[in-house]
């Protein structure tokens, strides 16, 4: 998903073009109270997942009356975006990029070669200009690409039956140390509302099944080896990506280097590099080479910039070239409009919002220009082959998606999901990757419609959706009206959601806007996870409430999705350090608390040896005066 | 919904007890673009419903190119929360209180007495208590109650078949001028999904018709004069609830004052006063007398406070007290908490999160110390006799709703509900209007079965929820962790949603706060409206995003929940006032503007005299190069 309305960040402080001469402007804080620990592989030994143990404080026995003994809490393991930069035992160079960690396993399997160079005309013409030393990326390789005849796609593996280092590494990850949930889970496991399984745990094999059906994918470009694997498809948890990239008016190579570190420090999957500025070539190698998570982006975008913006002068061959230049660096997903269709194009007219996809705008304008059809369409094979000899996936652009209320689910965006399918179905003919876009903004009661009709066109390929947007008189709070779709379409089945910051439809978002949409996409995205019943979800939920009812303060920040902003919000009425481990809080003050009043329940009840049943039918008349005795002075 | 945990505003500036000197410091803002109309009534002609009118620019003909002829824009009618306040013509002057709109509509009824004084014990002794004459509200007044023997309820008169001013009121209120909403309408009005429905029309006689079912009701004490009708019920528009209210801590009743003022500003249509602190009973006079909106409370707080904070010496004789001195200063509905039943709180000592509703807690703790079943529960009828002297509405206390995603829909949340549902079919049969209370934090797949009880077991009383909190992983964003809970369960069929702040479980919400609390909930509340297919609910939507297409930078700010905010997150990046007009925004810059390309989509379609399939079958080959002609140059 593009979400192509909101490409760079707002930048005030950086000049154009400005590198990085140091590491020094890159977050590096690990979070409070975790540490970063690393789970073997079993498969494949060499495969090591990053994950991050939250350490939670000792249970007070007796409550807040405490001074009995102190029962133990295991660590809380999470899922981890965040890369090395999070582990302080790691020394990071952003001028020489993060350790290329599958380079090996790509190597092993025997299928890639190393080129001269780049093999596209445009990259070897930057190479050539020395006017660009001074921004280029300090570190040269040569690309690897398959060996002729070959396709080094994950899904070309899988269906061959093979695990991955890459698959493995995925079922670590997912599992989320899932045996220390506890007994609630039962019960939180309804039945998927698509009638795909959640299964209790996720096994190498199953992932590469999932993967072989096409119903995930795993962006993995060859030539991306510093990233993570992930995966994005429905029976796994529900990934988001954010957006960064520089356009004409902002931003500076270090500090979209530092957009991303700082988007996958608050926990986004993937990125999109959305850059329409200057140097995007240059900016992307900078990109490329430091980033733990999948890159996507929207070569339509670079190739309009190659061409003057005049939509009308792009050709495929200058398209093709620049498939190839992004390939070759090592991005992970394209997205391509390839299902606007000339046909579909006159039926925008007649809508409210027409049509709102940058890059679906462009090749509508150029199939009315040439009066033929979207050249990406009639190509498509011939992308297919590019994609596999690289292995980038495929995320097909809903270039018609609706840009308002009124237009939602109507034939222009439902035409070209339909197409989509059909090019979705031929991806896969030549084992490339492959997920869909999807809209947009979408009123509730419409939503459920587009996921069943991707499932169903699409061959269960993984959806991924921009919000969708429930309403559209909230400007300046767009994070959260589509938020409330994408939570429930990820409960439906979608895969990924595209983040929306508050600056949506207004203007370019700062540090904090992206903070504030990667955090608002965690929730949207954990929402579903908890109702599609993925069996790790609740294990964090759990943990945080139980720290929550027991007045462990720090314990409740540092399982908080943000925990600096928990932290500070409750510094704001209560900032004495006391007031961390006081069992209160401002709400109601110390005399009022709904929470110590249940504790002294549960002591009463625990402490007459009653269960539940019983403390009813035995009848408590006789013990109502103890408790008075007991509880009375409580509130003294 | 009382949201119990978080009762206070965060206040820093204002000392203990100081009351308003002035009118300066009361939030009097009108609205950008916008002006107050009054709608007569055709039944009552003494009937005056304030509604907000925001004024359009107009269309330029020919889009972007502009010079063509202008369309003018109707301008775009919506409901408003706010009060004389936003009405420049109207002075304010909050030490004689708002006019008394409704008094007379009260009087003409005939079945109402004037008291000596208030009947209170408690509210007599503050009446002699010199010492309070500093705070105390200027203006007094005699309380009104039913004639003996009669019943003064919007429910006894709507029984009666009798459509009485409030309701026609409403009616007008409701509507939101929907015959200006346009042809899209149709295809977004789903059925109900509850089986309910939703007329094309409010009418009076429809309101009428929903509170005589106890489908809907209305708000409106006998001695809160100065409010302006509002219908809470799930065929009419999703409404929120805002919470104030002093602490031990916190606040000034100037402060609360503003508070109230500054919520219903930016749309609270209803306000709780969840006070606990010093001075309640003259807070809450001053709150009243200044209200447009209902006012509820939850009356065990201030009768807790009355025994020292202690519920073991909670009394039935303190509590009818309170109930009585409350609803001769005009509350509108209380919470009570009468469903918390003895036999239920064994069941939440084996809970993650026990018991978290204060309310609950309290009851909980006298129910256990005295062993007696809750004497709110025991003294129902006798309750609901004094509610229908004065309708005041029945808010019935969720006090077992879940604190956790861990504790949802457990067998103590449902117990309750059930009794709930008991609760409301006595009250009924007194006369006296109902809504239940419901959760909490709840999964999303768990949520419905809450509305579906609630409907079968309440017998379709209105369904005023918190949230639902969807995770309970991201403390400082559970404004957005429950807007997603809100905004689904407000399709299912909630009829009003109290808001969550993102202070929520960490501190007391500030002025901040509380308007981001205000607007997530509008967000949710209109997302559900359109969900639910409420003939009204995509008039604004279609406006705003008409004017966002057209370019209409200031339209489409005014047409925004939050004008000031969607104008200044614009400034930021494009601050020249010429920006407002521009056909481009900064998030794609001037010549990559995908609303741009559809215009001349748009355009070219609309030249060339094609209708959509036309331009598709009758081939556009020869047109191609006019296009190319008339469009290259576009982009130079």
């Amino acid at each position: 998903m593009t979400s192509e309305s909101k490409t760079a960040h707002a930048n005030d402080t950086h000049s154009k073009d400005r590198i990085p001469t140091s590491s020094d402007g890159i977050t590096r804080k690990p979070f409070p109270g975790s540490r970063k620990i690393y789970v073997p592989g079993v498969i494949h030994p060499d495969v090591r997942v990053p994950m991050r143990e939250i350490a939670l404080s000792p249970t007070q026995a007796g409550g807040r009356t405490g001074g009995g003994a102190e029962t133990a809490n295991e660590p809380c393991v999470v899922y981890d975006c965040s890369g090395p930069f999070t582990d302080p035992d790691i020394a990071i160079d952003v001028r020489k990029g993060l350790a290329p960690m599958r380079d090996a396993w790509i190597r092993a399997r025997g299928d890639v070669e190393e080129t001269e160079g780049a093999s596209s005309d445009y990259a070897q013409e930057r190479a050539k200009d020395t006017t660009l030393d001074a921004i280029r990326f300090p570190v040269t390789r040569k690309p690897l690409r398959a060996k002729a005849g070959t396709r080094v796609t994950q899904l070309h593996y899988a269906r061959r039956g093979e695990i991955t280092p890459e698959m493995e590494f995925i079922a670590i990850r997912e599992n989320q140390r899932r045996e220390q949930m506890g007994a609630d889970l039962a019960k939180q496991h309804p039945g998927d509302p698509l009638g795909a399984s959640m299964p209790e745990q996720i096994t190498a094999e199953f992932v590469r099944d999932e993967v072989a059906r096409g119903r995930a994918i795993i962006p993995c470009n060859i030539n991306h080896p510093e990233s993570e694997p992930m995966i994005i498809g429905r029976n796994f948890l529900v990934k988001i990506n954010a957006n960064i990239g520089n356009s004409a008016v902002t931003s500076s190579i270090e500090a979209e280097v530092e957009k991303m570190v700082w988007s996958t420090h608050w926990g986004a999957d993937n990125v999109m590099d959305l850059s329409t500025g200057p140097n995007i070539h240059e900016t992307r190698e900078w990109i490329m080479r430091n980033s733990p998570v999948p890159i996507g982006t929207v070569p339509i975008y670079q190739a309009l910039e190659k061409v003057g913006g005049r939509p009308e002068d792009l050709t495929w061959e200058l398209y093709r070239d620049t498939l190839i230049e992004q390939a070759e660096q090592g991005v992970d997903y394209f997205t391509i409009h390839a299902g606007v269709l000339l046909r579909f194009v006159p039926w925008t007219a007649e809508r409210t919002t027409g049509i709102v996809s940058r890059g679906g705008s462009i090749m509508a304008k150029w199939c009315l220009a040439h009066h033929k059809e979207n050249f990406l369409y009639t190509h498509w094979d011939d992308i297919c082959d590019i994609m596999a000899a690289y292995d980038v996936s495929f995320s097909i652009g809903d270039g018609l998606r609706p840009g308002s209320i009124a237009d939602a689910n109507d034939r222009a965006q439902f035409g070209e999901l339909k197409v989509q399918g059909e090019l979705t179905k031929r991806a896969w003919a030549k084992d490339v990757q492959v997920m869909n876009e999807g809209p947009g903004h979408v009123p509730m009661h419409m939503i459920k419609d587009n996921m069943d009709k991707q499932l169903e066109w699409c061959g269960e390929a993984p959806f991924y959706t921009l919000g969708p947007l429930t309403t559209d008189i909230a400007p300046g709070y767009d994070h959260i009206t589509s938020a409330i779709g994408a939570a429930m379409i990820g409960w439906y089945g979608t895969a990924m959601l595209c983040y929306v910051t508050p600056k949506e439809h207004l203007g370019l978002p700062n540090r904090d806007d992206v903070r504030e949409g990667v955090i608002t996409y965690k929730i949207a995205a954990h929402a579903a996870d908890l109702a599609k019943g993925h069996p790790g979800a609740q294990y964090r939920d759990n943990a945080l409430s139980k720290a929550r009812f027991e007045f462990r303060w720090e314990d409740q920040f540092n399982l908080a999705l943000d925990p600096e902003k928990a932290k500070s919000f409750h510094d704001e009425t209560l900032p004495a350090e006391g007031a961390k481990v006081a069992h209160f809080c401002s709400m109601c003050g110390p005399k009022f608390c709904s929470m110590e009043i249940t504790q002294q329940i549960r002591d009463f009840a625990k402490q007459k040896g009653l269960d539940t049943e019983e403390a009813v039918t035995a009848g408590l008349t006789s013990k109502s005066e103890e408790f008075t005795e007991a509880g009375g002075e409580i509130y003294s």
